[in-house]
């Protein structure tokens, strides 16, 4: 078993770094708190006498050396960025649970044939620049790394430049290393496994996923002055656009869901009617057919809208992936792993996008997850037990072990 | 006449300082940019021969002195701060004709008894700090110093804090002014003179306004892993409103307009429902009865639509002014020196709100319109010809000369 306590120790001292207003983090993906998390892990890898490797996407893949040195490495990672109202678990688990592994291999003088990478991820969350999971889709092949580093954040400054600018530019071409199998342990940030009342979640798929970003065309004008009938109003047809897409998501019941989280006004002035609308619809079913259905719908919907109201309409696919399944065998290791170690556990598919996913593409993959409370992620107040977090650890450990191969 | 030559000059040179980027403005009130605008101002009331007067609200007052001691005043004015993505005339006009009204006093060396006062109001707009007409209603009583200092724009400054940054506190208590008239010359903002080829809108009423700022309280959430029955949606609920209130708009048509300019979604994440989604709603008639009953309903319905989604929903007024009727003496020195001047016209009701609305509390007031190209304002492309300006200025001249009396 894994220790628990210096688990928890470490995901406290993490959260230290980017500290919210209401008890989580905001530690953006290469602000100047990534930097200093950043730093924090590769000291912790250092002490563990893990060797750190740096790739040009920035990703961290810290080295714990296996016994066949033809053998190709199983990586265990996830990652520490975090939403602008982060919590203080959302990928920090998976990363700092991936380094507990090798710390208690270490205590308990464990060798495998494979060597174990600890992975730290570049900008999982999307949140400061689109699309999510971008170091990963990279490592996949997914995008280019021109495409990564011409990504922008709301300020206009380049992915490339501030990935600079941290100082976390590597020299490993991305991609370049090749994987036995890869692991991630995650937060469920859903409400499943707390109302099921079971401590792992063995993910077997991950939906699918699709961001729409809408960018309206009104006209901008007096909103005191400007007749009913006169206006080009987007700010209406944005709103329409959301009960639409509201609307589509409930008509895919069960097994899909809809909504936007972001949406900018311009020039966004209370006396103006915004002459552009610029917002992103996110769409997810583990179903294809239904995803690819959902975003036809609110394709065909979304210009009958803006027509009738003279706005225009141009819709851009800024971020996707397809359902996942993930890898029987390594599915079925971590599922013995909870058997043996007498954990509750059941089968469940991942709301969220994981880097897993991304590397399900040129590895086998899978991920374990643990319950949170309310299902409540994305948000400050995100919570775990220092139990789940250890009962997760320690099912990662065994499979982790099992696959690296004693 | 007027110099019309002098009066676009005037405009042109005034339109460089804070250019917007698509040929308007962006001089914002209390800026740097503000503060360039006001030391232009000031020098070309020097140059006049004016004597120039600063309230503590930063209102300037630029005097041409009256041959009797005891006549007050008849001020002339409106404002030269604009909104974000703004256009050239919107305020600048106003401000610009009065200074040529006295200009072409001295150049046919007019003296009047009254002394005649060159107005510009600060935050006219109420773009950065809400409500609109700021100062003017301080003057009038409608608003404490206090008030107004203690406005925030979205950054958090204080308006009290921005206008001493700027350097405009001025020592005369505001509203210690008395007038014996108030003019002020504006575009129209809206499509009626143009439409009806006319080139004075002899201003018989404004129509009043509220804005009232809705918060909504969500639940921050994944967009990807939260069920739609367990959404606390925010935005979707701000989508219905708006609905709503377009809704509301159109039931009291014709003589009433409704809408939305400025939204904020918290945190402002794709894959985060937002758990604050703040936004303005912006609704305006000439009929005092129709736009309480608006408040009314949009107040009445909105609970109704956040309580259906589990959002919490307040809802504060945070700009108001009732219908206002201008005095009927100065609205007929306007339509007279429109006929004597053979300038073709029509009486129009105001759809924006405007200083000479607060200055009506304190003072017989009145408007001069002249047309812009399609209705359009609050937009860079605002647009109007000097032959329009020309002849408002005309107007403006000799319905002030006659009020000031020679
Ligand atoms: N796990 C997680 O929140 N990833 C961000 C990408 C997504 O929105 O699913
Ligand atoms: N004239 C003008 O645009 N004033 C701003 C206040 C309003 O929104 O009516």
């Amino acid at each position: 078993r894994v220790n628990g306590d210096r688990l928890w120790d470490s995901l406290m001292d993490m959260a230290k770094i980017g500290p919210g207003i209401a008890g989580g983090n905001n530690r953006q993906t290469l602000t100047d708190a990534d930097a200093q998390g950043r730093s924090l892990f590769k000291k912790w890898c250092d002490d563990a006498g893990l060797t750190m490797g740096v790739d040009r996407m920035g990703t961290m893949f810290a080295t714990r050396p296996g016994t066949d040195p033809d053998a190709l490495p199983v990586y265990v990672g996830s990652h520490l960025d975090t939403q602008p109202t982060g919590g203080k678990y959302d990928g920090v688990l998976g990363v700092l649970a991936a380094l507990e592994v090798v710390r208690t291999m270490n205590d308990l003088g464990i060798k495998t044939k494979h060597p174990i990478v600890v992975t730290n991820w570049t900008n999982e969350e999307g949140a400061r620049f689109a699309p999510a999971m971008l170091a990963s889709g990279v490592f996949a092949g997914v995008h280019s790394l021109d495409f990564a580093y011409n990504r922008r954040d709301p300020e206009g400054n380049l992915f490339g430049d501030e990935l600079k600018r941290i100082g976390w530019v590597g020299d490993e071409e991305v991609g370049a290393r090749k994987m036995h199998a890869y692991f991630e342990y995650h937060i469920e940030q859903g409400p499943i496994l707390e109302a099921e009342e079971k401590q792992i979640g063995v993910v077997t798929h991950c939906q699918g996923l699709w961001w729409l970003e809408f960018t309206l065309t009104g006209k901008e004008a007096h909103t005191g002055s400007t007749p009913m009938n006169l206006r080009v109003n987007a700010g209406l047809a944005m709103a329409r656009i959301l009960e639409m897409v509201q609307g589509v998501a409930m008509g895919e019941q069960p097994g899909a869901v809809g909504g936007v989280g972001q949406v900018f006004f311009s020039p966004n002035s209370r006396n103006v009617l915004p002459g552009k609308v610029v917002f992103t619809v996110d769409i997810r079913s583990p179903d294809k057919e239904k995803l690819d259905r959902m975003r036809a719908k609110i394709e065909a919907k979304a210009p009958e809208i803006t027509d009738a109201l003279g706005v225009g309409c141009s819709i851009e696919a800024i971020g996707h992936f397809e359902p996942i399944t993930f890898d029987p065998k390594l599915v079925t290791s971590v599922r013995e792993a909870a058997e043996r170690l007498g954990y509750s556990h059941m089968n469940i598919i991942s709301g969220a996008g994981h880097d897993a996913c991304w590397a399900a593409k040129v590895a086998p993959a899978t991920m374990v997850m643990c319950p949170c409370v309310g299902g409540l992620s994305h948000n400050e107040a995100e919570e775990i037990s220092k139990e789940w977090a250890m009962a997760g650890a320690d099912v990662l450990f065994h499979a982790v072990v099992e696959t690296a191969e004693i």
